[in-house]
C-alpha cells in the first residue's frame, strides 16, 4: 500500500472561494457577510473536482491513499479575525470531510486549524477535537508563522503553543508543520516562505527541549525537511557546538520528512542521510509546482518516480517508507486500516 | 591555486566588541560615546588572531588565498543609526584592511556595508567606493534584510537597492548576499535565518528581471545556496509554471553559489545538480560550525575534503570551482592576481 502524506484540496469548487471573498468583504461592510455558513457545492461537484485531479493521478502514478487537508496557501491566517478564522477553518474542514466520504478508500483528513496571529493557539482545541471525534481526521496542519511572513509569533517551543499539543498528545494526532501563503513582498510563498518555514521549525526544535515535555508529541516537516538534509552535516554540528544531544535522540523519535522534492538527486540525498524511519512519502499533489519537467517527461511532483528509482532500498525500507512510517506517525490512520483489515 | 570565496573575521581582537559596545551604549547616553574612532588594537595583535586560525587552517587544508570579510552576524544592520552605522562599517572594513595588508598572499578584502532598515542603500556608495578604491577591495557582502529577521525591506529585485547595484556594476564588483544576526526569536542565526536568507534572495531573483536592468551584475549565495540546489527541481519547476526563461539563461550567468555545505552528501548533488561555472570553492571558516565531525574526524567546514572525494570531477571543472569562477566572478581579484603574475 503506497501513502502519500501530504495532499491538499487546491482543486475545490469555485464556490469555496466565493465564499472567502464575501467572508473577507464583511470585514469591510458586514451587510456583506454571507447569509449561511453551508457551502452551496453539490457532491458531483466535488467528485468532479477530485476525480479529474488528485484521483486521476493517484490511478496514474499507482499510489493508494492521501492524507489530505484544505489548500494550505488558502488558509491566510494572518487575514480576518477569531470568528471569521474558524468559520473558515470548519468550512474548508468540512470540505475535506466531504471528499473522505465521498471517496473513503483514497482519502484520509487532516484539519486546517483557525490560527490567528497573537492568539493562543488554544482557540484552535476544539476544531482539532471536532475534526478528530466527529469526521475521524487524523491529524492538523500547524503553522508556525500565522503572520504570513512577519514571524510574529513565538517560536514552536514556547510554552504560547503548548495547549494545541497538550490536544494532539491526548488525541495522540500528529502536525505537520505547514505554513500558509506569504503577505510579505520579500517572500515567495511556494519557492521561499515554505522552504523557510521547514527549515526555522526544525532549528527551533534543535535548539528547545520540547520533546522532554512532550515525549510523543510528533511533526512532519513538509518539503523533504526544506533546507535540513541538504545540510545535516551543518545541523549535526550545530547541535555538537550547542551540546545538544545527537540529533538521533535529541529530536528523531518526533521530527520526520516528507519526499517532496521534485528530483532524483535530492531524493537520493534524503534517504542516503536521513535515517528511514524519518522519511514519509508524499507528493504534495495537485500542489506547488504542476508541469512537466522536460528532463524527464514525467511531472516534477511525481515523487514515486524517484523513489522507485533509488539503488539499494531494501524493500523492508520501501515498505516503511512508502506505508510503515505513516502508519506509525499517524496512528489513527494505522487503526482506521486495520479497522478495514488493511 | 585555491581560492575560499567566503571567511569572515570571526576572530577579531576583543577590543573590536568592547568599541562597538560603547558605540551601542552611547545610543542610549551620548557620554558613553567612544572617544576616538581609532580602534586600539596592534599589528602583532591582528597577527597572532590570523596566524592561529584562518592561517593555521589555511596551511593545514591546502588552501591558499580567502575572500576575507568582517564578521556577518556582528554586521547587526538592526542596531543603531545611520551615523553609528558608518561608523562601525568603516571600523570593520579597517581592520580587514590591516589583515590583507599583513598577509597580502593570503587574505583579498570584501567590506560591510553601513545598511540601514528603511534608508535607500544609496548611503551605502561611498563606503563601497572608499573600500574598493582606496583599499583595493574586490566585492561587498549584502544583506537582503538589514531588519535581522523581520524583513521589512523591499525584495533585492526592487529598484529600491538600484543605487548600490549601479556603482556595483561601475567598479566591476560582486556582492555575496548575506544576512546578519537576527533579533527574531523565531530565526536561529547560522542554523535557520543564514539558509532563509539565501533560498528567499535565489527567489526573489527568479520572480523578477533584475538581470535585464544589470546584465553584468553578479552575486553569490552562500552556504550552498541555502535549500535552493536540494530542491533545484521545485525551482526549474517553479520557473517553468510562471513562464520565466529557463534558469541557464535567465539566472546562471549573474547568480553563483558557494560550497559551504558541510557533509560530503550535500557537496555531491550541489555539484551534480548546479552547472560547475556557478560553484565557487568557499568554507565560511572560521565561522558557524567550529566542531570535528565524528564520522569523519574531520572539521565540519574543511568543505575541501567533499570536494576532493568527488568523483567523476574533472581537473578542468576541479580548476574552476577551486580558482576560475572566482576569478571571473571577482575581475578586481583576478587583476590582482595578474599584477602578481598568479
Amino acid at each position: 500500500m503506497i501513502i502519500d502524506c501530504h495532499g491538499h484540496y487546491t482543486t475545490a469548487p469555485r464556490e469555496l472561494e466565493l465564499y472567502r471573498n464575501a467572508q473577507l468583504a464583511a470585514l469591510a461592510e458586514p451587510s456583506r457577510r454571507p447569509t449561511s455558513t453551508e457551502l452551496a457545492v453539490t457532491d458531483d461537484q466535488i467528485r468532479e473536482s477530485i476525480e479529474k485531479n488528485q484521483l486521476k493521478f493517484q490511478k496514474e502514478r499507482g499510489t493508494d491513499l492521501t492524507i489530505f487537508s484544505p489548500r494550505a496557501a488558502g488558509m491566510a491566517h494572518h487575514i480576518g479575525d477569531e470568528r471569521t478564522g474558524k468559520q473558515w477553518a470548519r468550512l474548508c474542514n468540512g470540505l475535506i470531510h466531504r471528499v473522505c466520504t465521498l471517496f473513503p478508500d483514497n482519502f484520509v483528513g487532516v484539519c486546517q486549524l483557525p490560527q490567528v496571529p497573537g492568539v493562543s493557539p488554544a482557540n484552535c482545541v476544539e476544531e482539532l477535537e471536532y475534526c478528530v471525534n466527529t469526521w475521524g481526521f487524523v491529524g492538523c496542519n500547524l503553522n508556525p508563522d500565522p503572520s504570513g511572513g512577519y514571524w510574529t509569533d513565538p517560536p514552536l517551543t514556547d510554552r504560547y503553543w503548548y495547549p494545541i499539543y497538550e490536544k494532539m498528545v491526548e488525541l495522540d494526532v500528529p502536525a505537520m508543520v505547514h505554513v500558509s501563503s506569504s503577505c510579505n513582498p520579500c517572500f515567495h510563498g511556494t519557492g521561499a516562505h515554505y522552504m523557510n518555514g521547514d527549515t526555522t521549525a526544525f532549528m527551533q526544535f534543535l535548539t528547545a527541549d520540547l520533546f522532554k515535555d512532550f515525549p510523543t508529541l510528533k511533526f512532519i516537516i513538509p518539503h523533504g525537511g526544506g533546507a535540513v538534509p541538504y545540510h545535516w552535516g551543518r545541523y549535526r554540528g550545530l547541535a555538537q557546538d550547542m551540546k545538544r544531544p545527537p540529533l538521533s535522540e535529541h529530536l528523531m523519535k518526533n521530527v520526520f520528512f516528507d519526499t517532496c522534492v521534485y528530483h532524483y538527486p535530492g531524493i537520493e540525498l534524503l534517504t542516503k542521510v536521513i535515517p528511514i524511519d524519518n522519511i514519509l512519502f508524499a507528493s504534495e499533489m495537485v500542489g506547488a509546482v504542476k508541469g512537466i519537467d522536460p528532463e524527464t517527461g514525467h511531472h516534477f511532483d511525481d515523487t514515486k518516480r524517484y523513489v522507485d528509482q533509488l539503488k539499494g532500498l531494501s524493500e523492508g525500507d520501501r515498505k516503511k517508507l512508502f506505508e510503515g512510517n505513516a502508519r506509525r506517525v499517524y496512528p489513527r490512520l494505522d487503526a482506521l486500516l486495520k479497522q478495514r483489515r488493511m
